[in-house]
């Protein structure tokens, strides 16, 4: 039998996808590109993905995993020769359990859906981000995706209790743990977690839930300078403890381009200031902790620290802050051509660093050349983006060469929270060493001998 | 030059402990033994501890490594064939970083040495657990050690941010991340958490730390059956949220026993009730956290949640409290000769649990068998001390099977935060499925082909 018909009798007709049909699905959230593929293949469960895996390794055929294909690295990408192994039809949610605080799903199932289904058992799940509609908990999982949250909540890592994977032999290892401590040996699970879909297909997986907070406040505060900003997050750490949520920053560079220049918000602060914080709590107490969160605004401003400050009154005051942090759309309108960057480094560093990429940006990416940036300050990420003017590719690289070449110096890293994928394995070894490198070829050599399994991702 | 001498020539005189000096150190930490190995040697860097690895991997010399020797499951334990490798004189706190909250050590340095350096930074390290005063850095992250706080800061994984450990040939593999998010390819400090030393020997590593709390708060509640505390548990959840630090249930066996019957204590509650916990919280602000937390109580025993509750006053009245739950010394005196368990299970199949293992109690340990059952509820973590009548090895071997062999069927694992070491190598199939046995071999083969670093323990 032929060998796709041979996984044909394994996914059933509506499980594959050939010829002319694979090249109608786009490849990416942006429907910029098709996909290119041998076959799209879509099993139904963990058992179909090993017949499948197992049918790929005797035929040495290389595939490509793919979930909701938001991944901003190129993850994702197949080549004409792979076959993409879609979850898109593993979208159970199996269980959820509200005294032990987990939920038990298919990696196929949106982050969305997971958020939706432990809302009325009064909990949450702690990662949050902006792709939620179209991300699945099994692309979350691979990349070890962050967010706005990560900073009260961790994580995806932190969040994943147990899951359950196929290696490239189409061996099932499945370490479905619900519990919060389980020391029996080796943990598993660490090394499909952000290995970015190369070292194994997570088909199911555990995740941990919190309760849901009863009380939310959301501020926008301006400050003068970055001392300034460290003295806020002290101060904000020390006195809100576990209650802060996120903390999010954007210098002036990106406020007044994006929230203002742009015409897309209504501004809550002027211009004019160093930096804008996005702040946000989450508890228990509607009454007790608005007063904690006011009063100690009230005590930043009158100790200098904040130059400005206003707290959401309203959802929609809420949501109009949230909007300039979250506007992707206005930074593609504002900045295309340009390449996005996301960084991580000690928050100690960070203006030094910034002020280095001011003073280089004209002279490397021209005159013309725009740069905003952002992040989440609490968790060390930066978000950079950087529209070189010309734009061309020899721009595109200078502009990578100038975001990435410092970072080792400073102790930062080439990928906070996006991963490696392809867009950044040229540069990995400026965040690993030599030897790390070694150690982890060895371990994708050792679950994937044949270099089946997303071939050319991570590490090339 | 003799092998033994060249291992001198690296760690120097006082460096190499050998001949009648070896038997003369205790080998664990109730001083009961002695350690038996052919040296024992005590690096003073990870360059010493690399060279050291070098040679005995040319001698196909086989290595365990020594932290605070407190481990539970004999995971330290040495051979007369071994060397026996001490961090002992690695104990350099490197640096703390106030605005980013990390520690960065060398592995010997002990628990305490971590929270007394970070407590004048107004920060804390979220980490604790009764051997704090001997345990070590390294040996807590070779075991990935749990503790009173796990449910507020979780496990030893949790607040690792990044480590360095030598691998069996002497390859340093230095992952010394200081940052919250670092997406660049594999997350290989992961392997050497919880292998308790099977795959490297850490030598350095930063740790994550909090604020510390301004406000703490302790009671002792007392309910009439689990399905209160099932209650009483979520109501904690629900009212402190990340308040809550501390869930520590303790069954009528364990509070009449140690509690009362020992006459160690003056019991803040009386006998005569199913269940007690002993619940803590610490925020941020002293006067509202103490309010939430005594309105709280108050509406559990307004419900009938609660049968009984006392909250602390005083230091003493808390330090009262926690010396009924942390009485090693009264659980050693009540219970010699006995076996301690540590497993963990859903939360909804506790009480299920311990039915099946009263009923069998008689039956399997001798009618004067005596069985005490306490733990970390909110972790999913039982602690469970049985004494057979008469004690002998079958009896010792007849109640490790009483507790472990029906686990599986409730979604339990034999360790939660004790490892595996030798003493559950035998029942580690019951937590570990033959596909997963079969990766972990994998793993450490790829690692330490040689089977040298910590050889027979955890897997066999």
């Amino acid at each position: 039998m032929d060998f796709l018909e041979q996984i044909r009798a394994v996914v059933g007709d509506g499980g594959l996808i050939t010829g002319e049909d694979v090249a109608a699905r786009p490849a990416d959230w942006l429907g910029r590109s098709c996909v290119e593929a041998k076959a799209i293949v879509r099993p139904r469960s963990t058992q179909e993905v090993s017949e499948v895996m197992k049918l790929c390794y005797a035929a040495k055929q290389t595939i490509v995993p793919a979930g909701g294909l938001t991944g901003l690295v190129h993850g994702q990408l197949s080549r004409p020769e792979d076959i993409q192994v879609s979850f898109e039809r593993m979208r159970a949610i199996e269980s959820i359990d509200p005294v032990g605080r987990t939920i038990t799903v298919q990696s196929g199932v949106p982050l969305q859906a997971v958020h939706e289904a432990v809302a009325e058992h009064g909990l949450i799940y702690g990662v949050d981000l902006g792709a939620r509609g179209s991300c699945t908990i099994g692309g979350n999982i691979s990349t070890n995706a962050g967010g706005n949250s990560v900073l009260r909540y961790g994580m995806t890592r932190d969040n994943v209790l147990g899951l359950e994977a196929v290696l490239a032999d189409g061996t099932i290892i499945s370490s479905m743990n619900t519990l919060l401590k389980n020391n029996t040996a080796y943990d598993l699970k660490q090394l499909f977690i952000g290995s970015e879909g190369t070292l194994g297909l997570v088909t199911r997986a555990v995740l941990r839930l919190h309760p849901a907070p009863a009380s939310e406040a959301t501020a926008i505060v301006a400050l003068d300078s970055f001392e300034q900003l460290k003295n806020f997050f002290a101060l904000a750490g020390a006195r809100l403890g576990s209650l802060l949520r996120s903390f999010e920053a954007m210098w002036d560079s990106y406020y007044n381009l994006i929230g203002i220049q742009s015409g897309r918000h209504q501004p809550p602060l002027p211009t004019g200031h160093a930096m804008y914080v996005v702040i946000e709590i989450a508890g228990t107490d509607p009454q007790r902790d608005d007063a904690l969160f006011t009063e100690m605004l009230g005590d930043a401003l009158k100790q200098g620290i904040l130059a400005d400050a206003v707290i959401a009154l309203s959802k929609a005051q809420r949501d109009a802050i949230w909007a300039i942090r979250e506007d992707v759309e206005g930074q593609i309108h504002m900045m295309t051509p340009g390449v996005t960057f996301d960084v991580s480094l000690p928050i100690k560093k960070m203006q030094d660093y910034i002020d280095g990429l001011k003073a280089t940006l004209r002279e490397t990416c021209g005159k013309e050349a725009l740069m905003v940036v952002f992040g989440h300050i609490g968790d060390n990420n930066l978000h950079i983006n950087v529209s070189p003017r010309p734009w061309n590719e020899h721009a595109k690289h200078a502009a990578e060469a100038m975001v990435y070449r410092p970072l080792a110096a400073f102790g930062g890293s080439i990928s906070a929270e996006h991963g490696i994928g392809i867009d950044k394995r040229e540069w990995l070894p400026l965040s690993r060493n030599p030897a790390e490198l070694t150690m982890m070829r060895q371990i994708k050599a050792t679950l994937d001998p044949l270099n089946l399994i997303n071939p050319g991702k991570v590490l090339g």
